[in-house]
């Protein structure tokens, strides 16, 4: 949508090479005379026109020759989306007002939204018009007063719609998708490979860590190019017929990967967002039979079996609206699944359990082979009762570890993930049996030793519930890949010694 | 609260002269040794020491040589607050884990706030260490699950102890609120003058507006200086009984002009944020009796009878838990009052009735009387029921201007108003009798012509409820101090003819 302006004035594009994240930032002179003529003070929104694109940005005023008067100075996001090159004339402007705001006010205020409503906020949050106290604004309010089934359907219909569509010929096309919140849980990889290994259609895209230390995508990153445009994600599933690709990339449900970000800057993630989430994703990638993997545990995302049945329940209703197959299973979410927890961490499990290395973690084998198993029993590649058998099979004979090579080549090249050069070990204070391990404690060390910003960052856990330790045996060790990260992991630590609780 | 960082990297300050509004922002190479050794990344919160003084703020990075290898580059937010020179060492390192945003994040999740939580939160919030992502999360849980009666005198607490508190020699301290939502009801300098006349004790401070085209602030600040250190404000008040002070120039409820730059940024406000900003500020202020006008109308903050008398149990019932009397009265708050909308106009209003003019807009003045007699009464300068004709005395006899004049003469001297250099008369498109003028719509047009930041612009209604107009005769006249601002108040007038309706 390309609001005209007429006779707005005009400034000369510079690069400012200023990384502020996915912010569009314009930095003028506050004396410049577009600040002066339209009256903009700092922080003001502007739009930002240049030929047929527009961008709307955030603008700070400095008063310093460091930029030209007749500059209008972009961050790397601004100088990105609007594609211009240095001193092209761009036209600033305020931006139209947003209607789609008074949407998100009635909704703090307790009302629920329609489908127009939801799909006028979401347009808006991909044209990139809401700054973030507009996005935490609507997120906090759909978690406060949670989104009811019907604004749940239409906020997924609205995530579809604000993005591409993918459609492909086979008839049934896989997907798969683990609710979260259990550190260590990297079953997709290896889902994934073992049922491309059985011929079915599996185009993998998966998000990065909302709350989590580590997302698929930033794990795959540290073993190939997950970063697919939509033409290469094609090729890669037409030869191989799956790819492990990163959602962000394309433009599948991109209204996503905004929420996502201030989910994490607030590590909030609730049910209504949880689902619409999934389910625009996989229906944009023309998914037809879905698996959700939700572990339960005390610390995990969902913490009782009644409220793994409930998200399940709801998951199928929206899922059901849109013509979608979907089974859920629950699985134990008691402690974390394998060694590693982070994104290459992680990816060294994925790679052991693929090569049936002798010190692969067994949990991680055995929870992709029961995941992998209902995918082939519901994509239809094998009989129902005889999927997790065959998963195990694909594995053991080194079928599964091929496709993933392959996949890898067609990726653009399998890599051999970073270890972080600094680690420390946590010991036992005492001895005594491990009966009782806090995932969430857990997750928060490895996200302070960096992951998943820093690839190589992250945990390995060197016990299991039911272990016995002797004092000064080790729980954990700590990898970061700066002594600061590294500093402020360990003081953690030692504020919060009950993440591992023995009892003697 | 300094917290100790020992061998934390450091960098040169160097003043960048970048607005940013309040935000500290700095400016880092993204290959200086500071943000490789400390694993951080554009966006990424930070926590600069220079001395004994530390703030929080946004790191942004650059790929360029404005920026030196050594140089940590300050906006002008976190160049005031770090109390730096050219060329000081700054320490960067992380920031502290941020506890009470886990009280944050349960208030979303539905659970109450207690004491404790409650005061982390402000602290924190004051301190500067909540993102603009983290302060509108608060703000949408407290409105999308309204603040609860402990919950508003824990925040009202809260507020008053992060910031300084006055206490004045007086046994008797007066102050007066409006509620607000009512266009151009700027009763509160002429209350402050006829109360003063009697020898009241009214240190009044005042906000900017939250959602509104002015706050007594910002039209204070077209006739006087209004920042006030608390030394000048005590050396007023000793002097003249009274002052007209910007609340936010003191350290009187820090936190409440931190919610209201995103309140405003959301045009929310909520009945419990309302009575802890409004609690807060006069108890912090050392009022003893306080006045409270309730304006009530269908397109009003407060819009039944039933909502006020609610609000005002509300009010009293908190502010009786501080010991402050309290005293609400509702009014009519059907159409604007006066005729000027926007800090310099409605300036004008008040020097009108102040001066006794013959045009001097009757429904403020005798508003302003209704107030000034309730406060006369509560304090106990004149028998209950003689207050309004006291202070209508006082007007007409000319003691309230002499007093408004030294009050200003005080604080810096009387200023003369500003006046926009564009106008634009909206005219009635047919004839008939004004029914119903939409007060929202009118201070959405009055902020879209440039109020409250520039202080010359906003409206004076040329009509009010009840008068018969000619088709093409004024209705409105739009006052814009650039032609931007302008054409945006035209436009969304064009698109909104309804804001006052006639009837044949």
């Amino acid at each position: 949508m390309i609001t005209p302006v007429e006779h707005a004035p005009k400034l000369r594009a510079r690069r400012l090479r200023l990384h502020t994240q996915h912010e569009p930032v314009v930095v003028m002179r506050t004396d410049c005379h577009v600040c002066r003529a339209e009256g903009l003070s700092a922080r003001s929104q502007v739009l930002l026109t240049a030929g047929d694109r527009q961008v709307q940005a955030t603008l700070f005023q400095i008063d310093s020759d460091l930029i030209g008067l007749d500059e209008a100075a972009l961050s790397e996001a601004a100088w990105s989306l609007l594609g211009v090159v240095e001193g092209d004339l761009i036209e600033v402007s305020h931006p139209p007002t947003l209607d789609s705001l008074s949407s998100v006010r009635r909704r703090i205020y307790g009302n629920r939204l329609g489908e127009a409503a939801m799909a006028g906020i979401v347009r808006d949050v991909v044209a990139g018009r809401y700054t973030d106290v507009h996005l935490a604004a609507f997120l906090t309010a759909s978690a406060a007063v949670p989104l009811d089934a019907d604004e749940t359907a239409y906020l997924t219909k609205a995530m579809i719609e604000a993005g591409d569509r993918l459609t492909w010929d086979a008839p049934v096309v896989v997907d798969k998708h683990s609710v979260g919140g259990l550190p260590g849980n990297r079953t997709t990889p290896i889902v994934v490979a073992i049922v491309a290994a059985h011929g079915l259609t599996m185009p993998k895209t998966s998000s990065r860590a909302i709350t989590s230390p580590a997302g698929t995508a930033d794990t795959m990153e540290t073993l190939t190019n997950v970063d697919l445009d939509l033409a290469t994600m094609r090729r890669v599933v037409e030869a191989e017929g799956a790819c492990l690709a990163w959602g962000g990339a394309v433009r599948l449900s991109p209204a996503d990967d905004i929420f996502i970000r201030i989910e994490r800057a607030l590590d909030i993630d609730t049910e209504g967002q949880l689902i619409a989430s999934v389910l625009s994703k996989k229906i944009a990638t023309g998914s037809t039979h879905v698996v959700i993997d939700i572990p339960v545990g005390p610390t995990a995302k969902v913490r009782s079996e009644d409220a793994a049945v409930a998200l399940a329940a709801r998951l199928t209703e929206t899922a059901t609206r849109f013509g979608l197959t979907l089974v859920c299973r629950q699985s134990n979410g008691d402690q974390p699944v394998g060694r590693g927890i982070g994104p290459a961490l992680e990816a060294w499990d994925v790679l052991a359990v693929l090569q049936t290395a002798d010190d692969a973690p067994e949990d991680l084998r055995r929870r992709a082979c029961a995941l992998a198993g209902a995918a082939l029993e519901l994509g239809g590649a094998v009989p129902k009762g005889d999927g997790e058998a065959a998963a195990a099979a694909t594995l053991e004979d080194g079928r599964a570890w091929t496709k993933f090579q392959r996949i890898c080549e067609a990726q653009g090249g399998l890599k051999t993930p970073p270890r972080a050069p600094l680690q420390q070990v946590l010991t036992a204070p005492r001895a005594g049996r491990i009966v009782h391990i806090n995932n969430r404690k857990i997750a928060r060390l490895a996200k302070l030793s960096g992951a998943p910003d820093s690839k190589a960052a992250g945990l390995t856990m060197e016990v299991r519930l039911g272990h016995e330790v002797a004092a000064g045996q080790p729980l954990v060790t700590v990898h970061a890949q700066t002594g600061g990260e590294l500093d402020y992991a360990l003081d953690y630590a030692a504020r919060n010694l009950d993440m591992i609780e023995t009892e003697a």
